[in-house]
Order: structure tokens, then sequence, then C-alpha cells
């Protein structure tokens, strides 16, 4: 058979999308903020290209969504300033510096997740009470809705505008993703969020991983129930946080396993980690800069679009370090430059991160850990050194550095001397670059590259109204049902009852044997009397 | 972005391999016969094509395994012949039409799959003692090896010359692929094998699927046994069934969710149901046959490769009800034509039966529900009568029944008027059609022919030999380990001892307050004596 007459239906939708011919959907979009935008909007880019009219919903106030020709975008207003937004991002991401017990810590990370939820919230609530705006989305003929469920904004949407949702996340804490999902997760080899543990547990490290299961059955409850009842409220009905997150046709999850430990996924689960890495030419400034490097070359440095600005002494303590390597560093870095400041380091306001790091001359990529960092990191075959500072960056590093592509630090206790070290190594010792290149190498050998999976998805949903056929039959059990412990008590209590009638029978058949016995003894016993 | 810039890098092999210059493998092939080769000899003739080096070894009495200009045949002779090898099978297939109470059945069902695993296990051994042939695969450094799992022959191989296997397959009895994937399927939405049973269960069908776990623990034993058996012997040492099972990088499934109930799978399985639905183009006489059939259309009627003759009294039965519709029924038959033979009714020995199904003029398909062939219903959406014969035909016939695309029918209970109202209903009740045709649009809505993914997972474990980033940490732990029974005895026994000791110190606390009170009020009493 010629491979020519295997045309795969995608094939012929592209040619006719390039003819302007192919059926354009309607696609109604709520993303959410930070660094969660910027790799939806790569794929929003790609649909509108593609010709389908894509509707971005999002408050007057954001720090990183933006317009772009590929959408038309659609602002409601909202009570807080830019001002506001910044200082409160600003605060919760500084509070990652500071020092105190874990006590401490959980409070003030739980008071900060609750003040930047209540905006969320308070975003949600002003999108829905804007009649003009629900209006336009309600005459609007969506094909889909594709939302980040981390905050639940879109899904409450979904759920009154009756559409399909395509959902597109890193992760949802609590496990909260796997229980809306059906996917099962032996806490035996799959590890939590925020454990920091590997696939690979001893006997105590799984009973860990097992009893973080218990708080997770209510810590979540104050970042996801204010929208659970913001739903039953706009809905007028019992709306929980698994109603609005069960309802999701497809899941595509920024995730992959040359990461992520293997685990069990469901068919409506698509993981498209890495989708965020196709290059573009690096700007002339920083071909420029790269090329003045000699023959040391770069190493980049970045704690991620959302923390550009560290306290005084960190910096200076991160500069020393840097002084120590022969690599030129450009460093992201808004903030007052620290007046230790090595020659051989760049401070720029943005880097062009993953065209850097795809740079030949790039030894090294200092990161936060963030996960979009890190696939880039894992793209273009470049060793980390990793300081993570919250959310998932902590497990993230934790895996980075369990397939040897990195170091961790923390950056709490990290010294100027255990920054150099971790970076000498990663840039000296082969291993590192050896294991990310293996890593990389497994990355990028994929029959159908992400991001043109995530547009498919997107698509399918959109053409098909959903993708019923994928949804597990699991959604209509009861969690007793689930477990098949209706039917395990049922068939004890039957063997118990066999066990039981047997039981009887037997010492019925006993008593009577020996009570003839008994009676022709008294009676042989009366006789010989 | 410029989508153009997003170069997958199976774009580039692809591109190199067309100009020759791609790093080409050598791939060990040891397949199974009968229609377990047909798909697969697809994917062998692509990887042929595309500059593989592909060695298939085969004994050199088969039925279906043919050399072709892709690859290189090695036989190897095997002490029965061709004649005795398809008297079994004919005598095994002809059983389906025979009647009998349910254990008769089964004795002889057991029999029967029993004789046709000794041609399997005596043509391993004659392969595993041709010292000429196995020397020449001792020397040549394959890449990688690729088997179905169903003979575990190819799993030996594989375990001898420490390769990469990747595995394909339609399933293994008893659960057996569940089990060596260390893929989870819970009782209560995952129907098992051979119980005809759906996702959605009542509670009895879940107690019955429940308990069909337990013979599926040793039923399968006296087919695959005797290949541990052998490996050991070969191997010098001991090996299970599990670890010929477990060794596999990828496992690609030939099975997807439009006809599957949707569950969970590991990263390694790869669903490739549908790979076998490339059209080519119909041979001049059938197409004449075809356009002759007027407005009517035309029925392809087929019991699969494996079956063509049947007794006469059914042929005769078949025969008077196809008589009643107005199409041509164009049916693969190799036996005496029954004498009521009617006219529309068209006896062929082989049809070219996914090209036929693709005319638009095809109307119905009888088939006996292969899973080659309910996939071609599927990827032409052509309504079926499915009269399944053995093996897993019986589900597959349930899965499209359950979905509204087709009807069954029981094979020994079955009259003529059955079969004609049931072909009358798939032709002219459009909601059969409804139904296939949809099922059909999701089916070939994939960002990937399964051909095209089923060669890159060969391909990808030839050049990164295995897959060992996809391999869960569930394999390293025993069946208390993964089901975290010690970790919950020991977290029971700290709870019980902590419940233990409250309780002897409250105890302790009771029995001092009341002896003191005790010994007060008998110093009290003996103070008022």
């Amino acid at each position: 058979m010629a491979p020519g007459l295997r045309t795969s239906p995608r094939a012929v939708v592209l040619l006719l999308s390039l003819l302007g011919l192919a059926a354009a959907g309607k696609l109604l979009v709520v993303p959410v903020d930070g660094s969660h935008w910027l790799s939806m909007q790569e794929v929003l880019d790609i649909l509108g290209q593609k010709g389908h009219e894509v509707v971005v919903v999002a408050p007057e106030v954001t720090m990183h969504i933006k317009p772009s020709e590929n959408f038309l975008m659609k602002r409601y207003s909202v009570p807080y300033t830019q001002e506001d937004l910044k200082q409160e991002f600003q605060a919760f991401f500084h509070f990652s510096f500071e020092q105190g017990s874990f006590l401490e810590r959980f409070v003030k990370a739980y008071k900060g997740i609750k003040r930047i939820t209540n905006f969320g919230v308070t975003s949600c609530q002003h999108l829905l009470q804007n009649k003009e705006l629900m209006r336009y989305l309600e005459e609007s003929k969506f094909d889909a809705l594709l939302t980040d469920p981390v905050v639940l904004c879109g899904a409450i949407l979904a759920q009154h505008l009756s559409l399909p949702a395509v959902y597109f996340l890193r992760g949802i804490p609590c496990g909260l993703d796997f229980e809306a999902t059906q996917c099962p997760r032996p806490p035996s080899y799959v590890p939590r969020g925020f454990t920091q543990l590997t696939d690979h547990m001893s006997f105590l490290q799984r009973a860990k991983n097992l009893l973080h299961d218990i708080p997770d059955l209510f810590l979540c409850d104050f970042a996801f129930e204010p929208y659970s009842k913001l739903a039953s409220e706009f809905l007028q009905r019992e709306v929980t946080v698994q109603d609005l997150l069960r309802q999701a046709s497809v899941w595509l999850l920024r995730s992959e396993f040359v990461l992520e430990y293997p685990r069990p996924l469901m068919p409506n689960i698509i993981p498209i980690g890495g989708l965020n890495c196709a290059h573009k030419e690096l700007p002339q400034e920083f071909e420029a800069m790269v090329n003045a490097s000699g023959e040391h070359g770069v190493v980049v440095f970045s704690l991620g679009s959302m923390v550009s600005e560290i306290p005084m002494k960190k910096a200076m303590e991160i500069a020393e370090a840097l002084g120590t390597v022969p690599q030129t560093v450009l460093w992201r870095y808004t903030g007052k430059a620290p007046p230790n400041l090595p020659k051989n380091v760049k401070l720029v306001k943005w880097l062009p991160q993953n065209d850097l790091l795809a740079h030949p001359k790039t030894r090294a990529f200092i990161t936060h850990g963030g996960s979009h960092g890190v696939y880039e990191g894992i793209c273009n075959a470049v060793p980390m050194v990793l300081m993570p500072l919250f959310g998932d960056q902590m497990d993230n590093a934790k895996r980075v550095e369990s397939r040897g592509a990195g170091l961790t630090l923390n950056i709490l206790e990290m010294t100027s001397n255990d920054i150099s070290t971790a970076l000498k190594a990663v840039i000296n010792d082969k291993k590192y670059k050896e294991n990310i290149q293996r890593l990389s190498d497994l990355h990028l050998d994929r029959p159908i590259h992400p991001l043109d999976l995530a547009v498919h998805w997107v698509e399918f949903v959109m053409r098909h109204k959903g993708a019923p056929h994928l949804r597990p039959a699991a959604h209509d059990l009861n969690w007793v049902q689930y477990h098949s412990l209706d039917v395990i008590a049922f068939l004890a209590a039957v063997v118990l009852l066999a066990f039981f009638i047997s039981f009887k029978c037997c010492l019925c058949c006993c008593r009577r044997c020996f009570c003839k016995k008994g009676r022709t003894r008294k009676a042989a016993k009366a006789k010989s009397h």
C-alpha cells in the first residue's frame, strides 16, 4: 500500500482550512492570568490563524492577558486596579523569600492564596453580573469553551451556556483533577503534589504519600468552594466543585512522561507537555550578547514571568555566585541592580527564554522550576539549576533532579557558595548534559507536536460538540459502587451465610448422632442397672 | 508564531528517510499466524518502505504469513504439515457451529485451544533448537523485537537476545495484559473479556464481572504456562509468564474508544484500533459487481479470514435469508454452494473487504465480529449484522450493538427469519446508519493515522533501545505494596496502639481515682465504726 493513500481526515481539514473551505468554529475562552496564559495563548493563535472565531473573555485588569490579531477580546470591568493586583501578587511571591516556621509559612501561604482567590471570585462575580456581556455570550452560538479549571469561572460559564468544555491545565491541587476525571492514582507509586516525593518511595514515604490524601479532602475548599457557591447562586441549583470539574469533555494536561512519573491516564486526558517550545529567531541584541560570550557561552537566568525582583540580600548572594563562572549570565531582573554585580552578568528586563535556551552556546539554565521553563530546558537540552519558589515548582525541580538533569537549591537556605558549586557542576560535569540530552531526545521524538495535538482536540470538541465516547462510565457510579464495596459486602454475606448454614447443618447432624448415642448409652445403662 | 517553524523531529526523520539519510534500524519480528498477521504486516510493509531492515521469523508451515518485498523472511522447519494445521483450525472453527451443553462446549473449547497451543509450543521449540537460525539471530544486531504476545515465543526470544520489545496485540485473555502493564481496571465499570457485559452494569452484572476475575487466576495457565516452562528451560533460569509479558517497552493495542468502553490506560499502551482501514482501489471484477447492483446496492458478507466454509444446514438457512433482500450480496465462501442459493447472492473465494465496505453502494456488512472487520465497518460507516463465533467476537459484537450500530445474532440459534429481519433492519432503519456514521466520524477525526502511530512507536523503541521513561514504578512493587496494604496495616496498628495506650491510661487514672475514693470511703467507714 502506498503511504500516500493513507490520507488522515486532519490532513484534509488542514488543506481545507488553508483553502478557506473548512467549517470554521466559534470558541469561547475564559483564561487564567499569569503564566497560565502564556501557553494557552499559543493554542489560541493557531486556532485563530486556522480561521476559527476565538473570543477571549477577560477582566479589564490583567497582568499577562493581552489582545492579539488572532482572537477577539471581550473585557469586563472589575472593582480593583492594576496596582492592587500587582501589589497582591508581589506580596505573595516575596513571601517565598521570607524565613519562618512551618506554621507561620503555612498561614502566610493560606492567607496569600485566599486573597488571590478573592480577586478571582470578585472578577467572576463581575463577569456573571455583566448583563450586556452575558447577553452577548448567550446570543453568540459558541461551539465549545476553553478554560483553565484552576479558576472555576469558565466552568460556571460552560454550565450556564451548556457548552462542551475543554480544560487546559497544569493540574489542580488536592487531586481534584484526578477525582473529576476518575483517573486512578495508586498512592504506592503516584506521588502526591507538593510532597516532593518521586515514584520510588520507601515505606515511610509511601505512608506519607497516603496520609497526604487526608488533608486534601478539605484543604482546597477555601480556594474552590467560593466558586461552587457562586455557581449555585448564579445557576439557581446546587452545584458542587466536582460538578463544575466533571463536565469537561477533554483535559489538555501540560505534562509529559519525560518529566512526570508514568501513571495511569484516562482516554480524555491528553498530555501536551512541551507545547511551548517552538522556536523563533533570536532578537539581534540577544544574538549579539550570546555571540560575544566567546568559548564559554552563556547561562540563562530567570525566575519566571511573575518574579523579576528579589530581596537585595538574596540578589547580592546570587550576584556573587554568578561572578565565579566564566560564562556570560543573562539575568532577567527588574529590581535595583545589586552593587556587587560582576562584569559577566547582564541584567535584562525581559529575555526570549526559549530562543536563548535553543542557542548552542547556552550552557546552563537557572530557573525557578515553573513548568514552562522546565519543559523549555528539556526541549533544548540545557542542564538546570533550580530555585523553586512556590506551587508545583518544588515538585518540578525534584523531577528534574531525580532524572539527573539538574540540581535543586533551597531559595531560603542557599549560600553564594551553594549556588556557585551547583552552577559549576551542571556546566562542567558531563553527566548533567548527557541526562538532559537523553530526556530531550525522548521528549522531542513524538508522532505529533503537542501544540498541534492541543489544537486538534479543541477542534474535535468544537466539531463533535464534546467527546462523549471518551467519558468513562465511572462517572455514573458512587464511591461505594466504584470500589465494588457493595458487591464485595454482598458476596461476603453470601459466603458467610453459606458457612453459617453449613455449620448449623453439621451441628444439627452431630447433635442428632450424639443424642442417639447418648440415648443408646442411657438405654444401655438403664438396662445394665 | 508561524506554524511552519514548528518542525517536529518526526517530520525531519520522514524527510531524511525520503532522502535515504535517516538512520535505518534493524527489526526482528516474531508474528502470530491467522488474522493476527494481517494488520501487523501493514506496519512491517511501511517500516520496510522506510528503509528499515525487517526480518520476520516464521515456521515453514503457516496459514497467512507470506513473504513480501518489504521484509526478509527467515523460515524454520516444524514437525507438522500444512494439512495438519488446516485440519486442526477447521475443526476448532467448526466447533462454533455445534450445539451442546455449556460444559460440553467448555471442554471442547479447552481441548481445541490446547491442541492449537501445542502447535505454537512445538513451533517455538523448533525455533529455539534451530542452531543455525539462532546463531544468525544472535549475530544480527537487531535494535528491537516486534511480536504479538498472545503467543509468547517472541517474548522468549526478546529475553534471550536482550532486545527491547514492542507488543502488538488485540489483547490477552484472563487480563494478563492488564497485569503485565500494571494498568488498573476497576471491575465496577471495566467489563472483563468474554462476559459480553457493557460498561454500564446492574448490581448482579457487577458481581458477575468481579467474580470473573477468580477463574482468570488459573484458567489461562494451560495456554501460557508451556511457554514459561520452555523459557525457563531455554534461558536456564526461572521465568514466569509475567516476566515474559512485563518486559515490553510499548504495547500497541488494536483498540480504540469508539468501540471499546473508556477505561484507564498506561502511558506505554498506545491505542491503534482502526489501523487496517487504508483504502486501495477496488479490483475491476468487484467494481463491476457493485455497479451492477443498481439502486439497492450491495451487502458484504464474510466470516473472516479463518472461516470460509460452514455446515450446509447453516449455509442454506443463511442463503434463504439473503434472498429476502433486494441488495446484491457478496459472500466470501469456499464451501459447496448451498442448493437454495438465491440469484442476488454471489459466492466469492476472496473479497477485498475494506475496499468493498468503502464503496458508497455498500448498505450492510454481515460479519463474524472479528476486530479487523468491525473496525473496517466503523471506518466506512457500514451498519453491521454480527454473527460472532469465538474469542473476542462476542464482546466486539456486544460493543457494536450497545452503540446502536448493528444487531447481533446467535450463530447456533438464529433462524432464516432472524437473519432476514436483522439484515432488513440495519439496511432500512436509519438509526443504524446514523449511529455508525457518528462512530465513524469520531473514529476518523484523529490527529494521526493509527498506522503511522504504530510505525512511530516501533521506530521509537528501535531508536532509543526501549522506552524506559514510560515504565511505571509499579513494576517494582509487590502486590501488597502496590495496594498499600503494608502501609494501611502499619497505620491501623499505630492508631490501635494509640487508642489502646490512651484507654489503658484512662483506665489507670479511673482506677486510681476510684481506689482513692474507695480507700477514703473505707477509711471513713472504719472511722465511723
